[in-house]
């Protein structure tokens, strides 16, 4: 490395983009708002992919693939919808290009201007909708369970590496159910499966909740999220499940005969969850040394370095650490021999400490002679000798121990960092400091708003677990039934 | 059904038509020649992408993500890629959409104009080789072996489901090395994955060779392919692998120190296949019925379809078959147990027959009493009873001789449809009647069009394998060393 990271004290933005550099996660393109994810950032989101794939197929969910342009007529039909996203859309007005007739390169051809400009989808409702009109007659049609892994743009002005990008990468589901509460079922089941991705692969701890009315996802009736905490004391929403009501049936008319042989508007859900989860993974739990991976998410989970000066040693460690990695192999364990030799050892450790690899295990000639193995965790930073005999069964127990540990250092943290708030005063000093803040909310926008504005601090839900509780508005004084939670946000 | 579909001698291109509508593979949108793949045409290409992606990595490559967005000048960068792309480019001039100031609806915000249009990426090679300019600087920075899933963007006039759409997904490999030795081995090692791919997962038969001159990818110095032929007699090229010399890398400028210690531009190759060869399986193998799919790329490998009229029996037949749905589990294979009660056997008969389902089991109460079970072949049609003991066994095997006995019969076909003609007017006659055309050609860009012109067959390709041979043109009767293939195309 050629000079240090800045430490998440100094310059917590700095730090979080020198990780994203450094470990070879992405880069920013020339092209503005839009990123290049790098293979190493590219393997963290194929793991995400499987482990979410696997789970919405476990559901009944199939994928499908739907077009990247959106007709204007369409995105105008919901109109919570268009308001929404028509300040952020990259336009499509022409389709050719022909050689500039003054002089070099090229330029639009004009009279290739099309009828309707289209956009390119900032997320697949208008689209999916229009399709479903033709795949519903009856009751038996129902559900549909559809997932698309796809690319959206939206023309974001201010962007940041993963976590706010013009072009990401996500996953949108969307459904049409016969009934209301089979809708509203399916929102909250894959709010629940990404609070499992969550908490079980990501090690994040998040609380489920619901967006407030100001801060839905624009033609939702009702918007769920999940809310994690990230170190510098900041939240981040981390998917959203909707529950759309009959809003994009009715304009895009998706009706059907129900079992009572009745004509009605099928009942919508949308969900997603994008590669913004890899800026919330970094967030989590590295640290200032670099990248901190939970092994259920890392491309690499053990990388074993051999130890040597002599250029005929090597061979001799490879051939003792062979059947340790397929004995890991065979637990379904990815292992990296790094037995590159451009690189010296102490190069290796850095930069897989940077890279964030769970367990590095270190293999010298003295550990030849003495059948032992050095295992270092990268959560912990603890090295220990241990012997070779077993080492593989004492690593696949590792792993475990190590994405319980992020996890639970991730909810101390953020059970350190929630308070309960109940006067103005303490809420404006509290708020500064960072954390959750669990506070009373009279309901209002206006309340919501000024809070916003006098603070900085957004209601990042209304928690699906909060108790009943009868109390005054932090800010207004007027009664409220419960608490909801505050947060400065990404 | 409602009704029958036409049949290949009929209409080929309506059977084609009905196929990919009727097993639910794909729509048209409204959106211009953009198709929606539907969850079992989408499955399909699941198990593409899942064959492909494991063959790349275990070449040594991994994946990335570059952004959708080409600014057009670097599109314009090289010139005759420039040139190739500029004709069917969709173009973003806008980044904003704001209410019509002139009544209902959405309207292009014109103060939101880009400075400089981008294009959706056609291909990417540009924005990649752009990025690489930053991440080359040694020898020890070679090879760049990296893959790219996405969708891209060709304003095609004339679009047909999976075989030309103006949207369609494929892979990109761009591949950047310190030799031209070496790149000229990636170029070839990718097109025999690919061929291996066509081959063995696919089961259609393919003929590895180089393209002429004029149809060359725009921007490479050799364009690598395979051609497979259709059972119609037409031509369909399925996977192209580019050996692009230094061009890139001069016009961005990637340039790196090798051993020797001289500054020198890098090699390059990219290589594609695509959505376009789900259109390329249904035609190869399918026949009147429906689709037939090679076992290896089917989403459901084995359908048992339950034969009773007493709803009481459908528990005892659940019961019998659950031991042979696990045990066929076990072995890796994809089994649905079709149990719904809104159908009658004999329509899910049809349905899978349709879908391509490789192998249908049908149990009614005479099997449960007699121990037997009905195994029907999609690819033969053919039905025998055999005993339920050791019957996964027998299935699993049976797989395998679909697999290969849909490799052989489309091999066979190919044999029996490639012509060695010598003569101008057995050309012309033999071209007419479809097949692949083995003749000499003097190796000019005239007399590939002229012949273009009087018949509409190209050239497909220059046969890796073929054998130097002295002879004449077919066309121009000019010395010729070797044969070439012809064909009409898709």
């Amino acid at each position: 490395m050629s000079k240090g990271i800045p430490t998440r004290e100094e310059d917590y933005s700095a730090w979080y983009n020198e990780i994203v550099k450094r470990a070879g996660l992405a880069e920013n393109s020339p092209i503005r708002g839009c990123m290049i994810i790098k293979p190493y950032g590219y393997a963290i989101w194929e793991k995400m992919q499987k482990a979410l794939d696997d789970m919405f197929k476990a559901t009944g969910h199939e994928n499908a693939y739907f077009p990247l342009f959106v007709p204007k007529s369409f995105l105008e039909k919901e109109e919570e919808h268009a308001e929404g996203f028509a300040k952020e859309c990259a336009v499509v007005t022409h389709y050719r290009l022909k050689a500039n007739p003054d002089g070099k390169g090229l330029v639009i051809d004009e009279d290739s201007e099309l009828e309707e400009p289209l956009i390119i989808r900032p997320t697949s409702e208008t689209v999916i909708w229009n399709a479903y009109k033709n795949w519903v007659q009856s009751w038996r049609d129902l559900p549909i369970l559809i997932n698309q892994w796809a690319n959206v743009v939206r023309w974001e002005m201010r962007t940041r590496l993963f976590l706010r990008t013009a072009e990401f990468l996500w996953q949108e589901g969307h459904t049409a159910h016969a009934t209301e509460l089979e809708a509203i079922e399916e929102t909250e089941r894959m709010l629940g499966v990404y609070s499992t991705f969550a908490e079980e692969w990501m090690a994040m701890p998040v609380i489920q909740g619901l967006k407030t009315a100001s801060e839905r996802f624009a033609g939702a009736v009702e918007t769920y999220c999940i809310e994690a905490l990230m170190q510098d004391g900041k939240a981040l929403q981390s998917g959203t499940s909707h529950f759309l009501g009959q809003n994009f049936a009715k304009v895009f008319d998706v009706k059907f005969v129900n079992q009572e042989n009745e004509q009605t508007y099928a009942w919508a859900t949308s969900w997603g969850l994008s590669t913004r989860m890899i800026g919330a993974l970094i967030m989590a739990h590295s640290d200032d040394k670099g990248l901190v991976l939970p092994p259920k998410l890392a491309p690499i989970q053990v990388v074993i370095v051999p130890i040597y000066r002599d250029e005929a040693d090597l061979p001799k460690i490879a051939e003792k650490v062979a059947p340790i990695i397929s004995e890991l192999n065979s637990k379904g364990i990815s292992v990296k021999f790094d037995d590159d030799d451009k690189y010296k050892p102490g190069w290796k450790f850095a930069e897989y400490e940077l890279k964030g690899v769970p367990v590095r295990l270190g293999i010298g000639m003295r550990d030849l002679e003495n059948g032992t193995i050095e295992v270092a965790r990268r959560d912990e930073l603890t090295k220990e000798t241990l012997p070779m005999e077993g080492i593989a069964e004492y690593i696949s127990g590792l792993l475990d121990k190590i994405q319980q540990n992020l996890y639970d250092r991730a909810l101390k943290f953020r059970e350190e960092n929630t308070f309960s708030v109940d006067t103005w005063e303490d809420f404006k000093e509290r708020v500064e400091k960072g954390g959750f803040i669990s506070a009373h909310w009279d309901g209002t926008d206006e309340t919501e708003e000024a809070i916003k504005n006098e603070t900085k601090a957004t209601i990042r839900c209304i928690p699906l677990n909060s108790i009943e509780e009868v109390g005054e508005c932090v800010y207004s004084g007027k009664p409220s039934a419960k608490r909801v939670v505050f947060a400065k946000a990404y």
